[in-house]
């Protein structure tokens, strides 16, 4: 595991930067707290945004392949304009009577399947974390989570408690468990779901057995800080049933997947055949107005609404149901998912034809527009390999494409462009990689 | 203590509705979580809002004396084209470099102390203190919380376990001690600051004692949801400092009473004399956009930042700056909590007026803009004066009057107009009051 737990970031002295930039840099440092980390050796400063493109105030374009929040892509007009027409007439809370929410929230859980059918607002996908865990602890009674080795589900304390992903001085729960996926672990595909059953069940087992019993099985179905660990497709859906069947409840964490992020699907759970308790949403939701959700079964809701009010002041306020509902229209209308099917396969090819000549691309994993390329040749130790990885995201950076690492051992590119990606800029992005890899190996 | 954790609210079948109203009801029952309640037994929809105005679908005004978010007013056209515009531009995050991020958080802290010189952006209040929290325990290296006896800090995990609020039901964390506040204790003020540094001396030894310890204590200066506590300025203090000296932090919780809604301060705090150490804001900051804060000092900021990232998507980013930013800049520009002090006096006023005439007037206790009015005269059993609170708010939202109830029997009328009330608004709202109290008691 990754020692350092962001690689791709500003250190002090690390970079020469342009006086603008170190000015401007020892003035937020004085005033921002020490929890904030610039992203790039070199950090970017943009004031523009357009579709694909981020502008810096020099006027340079950077093609954007790694903002999923923008999911329709920069500063959408339609988005933009229906958040301020609706701010222009009010902003009512969900302790009001309000048409539009309603309307959109049958909206948004008619495109689940029909057992998910009731939907809580949050402003953010770690507040959406935070209340399905609220939920499934009322609903099941128990304390229990069972997350992935790597796993990142957000900020608040309790999110913050079922994420290694923090590193270890971000204490974690003594309720969770941390189960490997069959990938990294280089368990073949044939026996990755009974791999991935057999670490749950025994999480399962030693929750029981101390008396905490399992509440939720916690997953992002791309496992994206994992490294985006994504085949065989259905290879969660054994553990999953084993959780269900132990009484605890399968929370889909679609905050990155979600909102056809993989193309084929609206949900990332889709892939993989399985009908969650809860799922949580939030960052494309509403192209970047602060707007999450739960969804979720009937039941589970109505335990813990019997005795817990869930009052969120902003939170499915009109306006941003206004961004959102602009979003889904937008969505479905132009086939934005489907679309991005068609051109994630683009990019698939290309890398494949770029991993046949440059050996440092070691391999390709993706659903739809989530693509994870691990760096370094087989063989590499972990920090060449994560100094290839962190070489290749801050060369393309320099080159004007932004890109950065995941993974337990941070060598794995995450490529995750807004969704709106057409074949040119694929066809940009990978001249920029092929250029990168020349670059750092030559 | 209520066993009604809301009783001002809708309850299927209590009230006759018109048919929109009871179909759209009946639909959003089907689509929302239960967790959902809808304020007053008639519920109301509005479409349309503009200062201290809400219209609904029947064009009837409703005058607001109730929402503290919109502090500037409902629809502020200069705050939502501030935002509109930079959402044309763009909506950076944190992890790139933006001046105006650094500049609107230089502006803010220096709103606050000397001492309070760092900021951490969040999206809600609930965000701002469950991230205190961390920090807090983080920094002390303990884990207890102290709060008042009827407290609410939020709808995370971490934050309504420290919210006895919430009731029964909503588990509090086997680390949080409830202090009781003077006021509602019947302490005379020369002992209140005495007595509540007792409470607070009691609840650190007790965490020592079980190997707790004391990682802070979390006051809502205004103490709006134990009834509205706000005299004598400075009790606070003596407890706040028995804290500091046991190594823990002090937070003050400002989702309600920062912003200049004591009129006389920016921030609550400083109408007790005390300087936390960490700061949390969240509602009026954006006039509705979802932003939120923490304000810090240095070292605790450093010490939670050396070990942890905080990164949090949506939060800062710089469509919710210029919204910040522009709120910042008309409250300062306009005098806006100058101006609220001057009609918090007149409604003051015309409340004791009113108290005068009316047995039901209880007390009359405010900071500012923020009033509580305790329903019921001297010897009222505790259900009967909660019945009139209720019976009161209800009759004047039929009159066309927004309020609530709030304290731990919910017999206190909670009255917080947005910031921009005039002095004819005041005297619309009394008079509404006194209609309601003939109305309900004769």
């Amino acid at each position: 595991m990754s020692t350092d737990l962001m690689p791709n970031r500003y250190r002090p002295g690390e970079s020469e930067l342009p006086r603008r930039e170190s000015e401007l840099i020892a003035r937020r440092d004085k005033v921002l707290g020490a929890s904030y980390r610039l992203q790039y050796r070199r950090p970017v400063h943009f004031i523009r945004g357009e579709g694909m493109w981020l502008y810096d105030p020099d006027g340079r374009a950077y093609l954007d392949f790694y903002n999923n929040v923008p999911c329709l892509g920069h500063c959408h007009p339609e988005v933009n304009a229906a958040m301020a027409d609706q701010a222009g007439r009010i902003s009512a809370n969900t302790r009001y009577l309000e048409p539009k929410l309603v309307d959109y929230a049958a909206r948004l859980v008619g495109t689940f399947p029909n057992e998910l059918d009731r939907v809580v607002f949050t402003c953010t996908g770690s507040e959406s974390n935070d209340l399905a865990l609220r939920i499934a602890r009322c609903a099941s009674g128990k304390e229990g989570v069972i997350v992935s080795t790597y796993a990142y589900h957000g900020t608040s304390a309790a999110t913050a408690a079922v994420s290694p992903n923090l590193g270890d001085a971000v204490k974690l729960s003594p309720f969770v468990r941390m189960v490997s996926l069959p990938g990294p672990a280089g368990v073949p595909e044939a026996q990755a779901a009974d791999f991935f059953e057999m670490q749950i069940r025994s999480a399962i087992m030693d929750l029981k057995r101390r008396g905490i019993g399992v509440a939720a099985l916690l997953i992002d179905s791309i496992f994206s800080s994992d490294g985006v660990w994504v085949d065989p497709p259905g290879f969660v859906a054994g553990g999953a049933a084993a959780v269900r069947e132990a009484g605890g409840l399968v929370i889909a964490d679609e905050v990155q997947p979600g909102f056809g992020r993989t193309g084929a699907y609206m949900w990332g759970f889709e892939r993989h055949g399985i009908v969650p308790d809860l799922v949580t949403l939030g960052k494309p939701m509403g192209n970047g107005f602060p707007i999450g959700a739960v969804v979720g079964r009937r039941a589970p809701m109505e335990q813990f609404g019997a005795t817990s009010r869930y009052s969120n002041t902003f939170a499915g306020n009109t306006v941003g149901i206004a961004a959102a509902e602009a979003v889904l229209t937008i969505l479905q209308r132009d086939q934005i998912p489907q679309k991005a099917l068609a051109v994630s396969e683009r990019l698939r090819a290309g890398l494949e034809k770029l991993a046949k000549q440059r050996h440092e691309v070691r391999a390709i994993r993706n659903a739809g527009l989530f693509f994870g390329v691990d760096m370094g040749a087989e063989g590499t130790p972990a920090a060449g390999r994560r100094a290839i990885a962190v070489d290749v995201v801050n060369a393309m950076r320099d080159d004007g494409v932004l890109i950065s690492t995941t993974g337990a051992n941070e060598d794995t590119l995450k490529v995750r462009p807004p969704l709106v990606c057409q074949a040119e800029h694929v066809d940009l992005f990978l001249a920029s990689m092929e250029r990168a890899l020349i670059r750092v190996a030559g």
